[in-house]
């Protein structure tokens, strides 16, 4: 499998599903349009799908986690033993995804993509790892464009093997010490902002912190000089193996028809990758929500992506795409239990 | 039962067990403040709960429904009949607050509070029919103040008879054609602001619709001049029967240290007549989202509450208020469920 022939199958939204879904929202007992973005999101659903009536059944938050050399600057308030630390806490149940995630209804595949700690074998845990971490991006590139790739298709390959034993929507999730650092990074390459208007401060860098991560993110940008038309270069220089494997997992989950709820600052930068390479997939992205962490909004407004919740989150892990994903869950139930007015004898506008 | 007695036992937040849920939150795995929304709900629960973990089994949301004699001036959309015919759909379950329902696992509780048709009597309809609709508010009073007492009295009743069942949270839902008339009318009165900047479209009038529905508010106001510090003068004046229900379920829940999950338009409307009558029931409410109806905000900002959502929706039934009472479920269990970082090995800031 090559990225070009995942690239080659994430087609269109189908239209006459669409246009089927929006006739019968027309139909149902309540003004029309006034579900909102309820309507609007079953619609998008069935253009994805390609089915009128679109059913969720398999729910599935994907976290994946990844270490980074940048830490070295100082960018961040833990220490890069939390990342092993957390994917732990994810396999025994007790992170705030695993409780969301058992909210809402959905499984939790963990992924490690390249964690800098020795890490036990566990049958919960799949293991891509492409490195110990990447490389500081404040010195040079943060992986080979080798690596990048590798990243991007081990994505696929997860998700591709979820879908295998059932995947109706995928929400995407990370951890990774330092990762808002390499999102930042990525930001600023595709919207031409500077490191002050995006680097916000991540689990809760102080002011001396955050002047540290301002200037790390600037000096990525420098040494690195990435092409912000070119994904792979960009998710080399100054990406994350777990962006980069969140990158892929999108990829792979637009290819098979299947809607992707974005999370937050990580996984909205993974998200811009997956668009810069394929920029087709955008179709199939849903925004979960507009994160606390600062350049956020900007990054959603250049993908295109309107975000459902607003609830002051900055956790990452998938925390907010495993809430919206139920928001998605309802709309399509909307769409497909409510009755018409002709089935309930109910006037219609006069 | 008086409204006085009720008022009496609607006490303020338990301070102890909000500092206690305080304490206990910034223990948990992620960064102390990252789960925003989440977090700020749980100790708002736990000071409504009384419990360091609140714990949520049983969710209700109750639908009253109620006609107004002001669609006489011809100030909505859809015909009058159709009040009748949509609480049969509630009751047959074809109702977007059904689908919505069963998808966060609540039930649904009926209520008709004074329909202007012949109701077939039905083991899920609760009937308190306080009369066959309201007067028409552009011409004189909704109902005698007596009227106004017995359909809170008798909301009271019937959220006291859930919680004996079992009711660990309340979301309000409406019905009735012509109620965001009344609605706006008692926005009016409390906010000081005029009928042009509060009255909104409710299902869907058209211009000349709305030119009627604001000349109808402006002559409910003239005609009536009701006292704005007397929640029950307002609420007999220019309000309506399933907006005195729902004001009466608030304070009942209130008063029995129970959450409510606030809609939208309509059932604002009731939590401002509960408010004038008992301002410490302010803080049982949670506002589920800003609906799109006009004045829904400047209402919320009198309340002093900030909505959870905002989907663009206005239908109505509860269907904001089913959506939010997850999320609010959803912050719960993330106080109860998730492991400290001394349970889970996770090391704290630096």
């Amino acid at each position: 499998m090559s990225i070009e022939e995942i690239i080659s199958r994430i087609k269109p939204l189908d239209q006459s599903a669409m246009s089927s879904a929006r006739d019968r929202q027309n139909m149902l007992t309540k003004p029309q349009g006034s579900l909102g973005r309820l309507e609007s999101l079953s619609i998008q659903m069935a253009g994805i799908t390609g089915q009128v009536r679109p059913q969720i059944q398999h729910k599935v938050v994907t976290v994946m986690a990844g270490d980074h050399g940048v830490v070295a600057e100082g960018v961040s308030a833990f220490p890069q033993e939390v990342t092993p630390q957390m994917v732990l806490n994810f396999l025994f149940g007790g992170a705030a995804i695993n409780v969301l995630s058992k909210h809402v209804g959905a499984r939790v595949v963990i992924v490690d993509m390249g964690v800098a700690a020795a890490m036990d074998a566990h049958p919960q845990l799949i293991s891509r790892r492409v490195g110990l971490g990447t490389a500081n991006i404040a010195k040079g590139p943060a992986m080979t464009r080798a690596q990048a790739e590798e990243s991007i298709l081990s994505g696929v390959e997860i998700v591709e093997a979820e879908i295998a034993k059932g995947l109706d929507i995928l929400a995407t999730g990370d951890m990774g010490i330092g990762n808002t650092t390499p999102s930042a990074a990525i930001a600023c390459v595709v919207t031409g902002k500077s490191a002050s208007e995006i680097v916000g401060r991540g689990t809760g860098v102080n002011d001396e912190g955050l002047r540290r991560k301002i200037l790390a993110v600037e000096n990525a940008l420098k040494v690195n000089q990435p092409d912000m038309k070119d994904g792979l270069d960009i998710l080399s220089k100054v990406g994350g193996f777990e962006i980069g494997g969140l990158a892929g997992a999108i990829l792979g989950a637009a290819a098979n028809r299947r809607p992707i709820v974005i999370d937050g600052f990580i996984s909205t930068a993974a998200a811009i990758i997956a668009t810069t390479i394929a920029p087709q997939v955008k179709d199939y992205l849903i925004a979960a929500h507009c994160s606390q962490e600062l350049g956020h909004r900007l990054m959603m407004e250049w993908l295109g992506v309107t975000p459902l919740l607003d609830m002051n989150m900055r956790l990452g892990e998938g925390t907010g795409a495993a809430l919206a994903m139920s928001l998605v869950e309802a709309s399509c139930k909307i769409l497909d239990e409510m009755a018409t007015f002709g089935e309930a004898g109910v006037s219609e506008k006069a």
